[in-house]
């Protein structure tokens, strides 16, 4: 059997719903580093650069990190016009979800060691239309093909994975009226996918859970 | 059989080599009206929310809206950076093929007639990685998403949906040494996908072509 290593991770968004789940699976066995744009040890707020750069530099050298923060708005398409990048309402969830964690994956790759990984937080609105979801599939989906492509041109054997969940059965109460039809699935099953991501060895996946 | 009637169809982009092939195949039965940024009998520069606006005006109403224009950018991911939305390498491509054809398709909605459809385009980038494609893999992915979810959303029965194309013969002289392996497709077969969106009767569809 594989030996198990005690791993140095920065887990972004550990105050939320997901990001508690994802604690409560890895620190067991690991070293956890915990962020948030207003909570955790270390402050990072994914849609800024420069925060991101001063949060990896505070936290030092990782194993690996782990996203659970992202934000999107649901705006109904009747609502959304034609705007420029920066003015359409499309521009908080690209702003934040998308370049967030893909800012994030980008500035850690000078704070892994050899070897490390880094996994982001998608979703299944990327393959299930729901009312006022236009932003998050399109968010969700723009990171998968990231994922996918950029995992195989990062260096020095540093790991990139998705992890794409339905609604978790804890967010029901809030979420619950606009996934008609769609069954939840324990956050508890999330956080394995991104036990399988830090201590697998696979790259470049989407791990789709309770789907 | 059902009765074929002719169509009124705007085409964006229809100098290019997926334009001229999209003109070839859908001008013999019905009446197109050709765009391009800097060509065309009527100038639309999908960048620019205000030439989509007036563009679409100068049009008049039509059955179809067609897309063979969108551009991204081929950035090595070791020379990407965290950046904002706005000022990243990933910028180009967000702005001009996602929120390009995006703005197209939300503008479209007011000249189109009921069951009129959208069809814009993609690529198998979204799928398969390449060197320096990350930028292309998050837009296409982004544009599948988006259509999936906003075709569920429209209004007067109009449709929308997306042709995402492999590499064309016709452009392996120029894009051949970034394709190792890969399979072309004539440019004629990825007009039949338009023909098949415009004149079919589905929506939210992503039509592969070649692979
Ligand atoms: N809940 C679900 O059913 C579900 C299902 C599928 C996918 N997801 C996705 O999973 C992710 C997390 O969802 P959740 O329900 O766990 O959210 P949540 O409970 O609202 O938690 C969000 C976490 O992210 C942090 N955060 C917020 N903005 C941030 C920023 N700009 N920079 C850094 N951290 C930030 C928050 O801490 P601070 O306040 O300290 O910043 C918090 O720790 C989202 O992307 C969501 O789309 C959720
Ligand atoms: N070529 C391939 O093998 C291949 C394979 C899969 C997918 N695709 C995708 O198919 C699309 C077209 O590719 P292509 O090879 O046919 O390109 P192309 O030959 O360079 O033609 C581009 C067309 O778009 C127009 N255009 C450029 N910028 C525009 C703008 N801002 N607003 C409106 N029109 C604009 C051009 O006319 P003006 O100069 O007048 O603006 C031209 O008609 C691209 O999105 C590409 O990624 C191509």
């Amino acid at each position: 059997m594989p030996q198990s290593t005690r791993l140095r991770i920065l887990l972004v968004g550990a105050s939320g719903v997901l990001g508690r789940a994802v604690d409560a699976a890895l620190s067991e066995r690991h070293d956890l580093i915990r962020a948030g744009s207003k909570s955790g040890e270390v402050r990072i707020d994914i849609a800024d650069p420069a925060s991101i750069l001063q949060g990896l530099n505070e936290a030092g050298p990782v194993d690996a990190v782990c996203c659970t923060a992202g934000k999107v708005n649901f705006p109904p398409l009747a609502s959304v016009e034609p705007q420029t990048l920066a003015s359409s309402v499309y521009g908080l969830g690209l702003a934040n979800k998308l370049m967030g964690q893909v800012n994030l994956a980008l500035a850690a790759r000078r704070s892994l060691r050899d070897g490390g990984s880094i996994t982001l937080i998608s979703g299944i609105l990327s393959e299930a239309p729901i009312p006022g979801g236009s932003s998050a599939a399109m968010v969700n989906a723009a990171l998968e093909g990231f994922v996918r492509t950029a995992a195989c041109e990062l260096p020095r054997g540093l790991r990139l994975n998705l992890v794409s969940p339905t609604v978790f059965t804890e967010s029901m109460a809030d979420y619950g009226p606009f996934f008609p039809g769609f069954e939840p699935v324990p956050v508890a099953k999330a956080a394995l996918a991104y036990c399988r991501s830090v201590e697998g060895i696979q790259t470049g996946q989407v791990y789709r859970v309770g789907f």
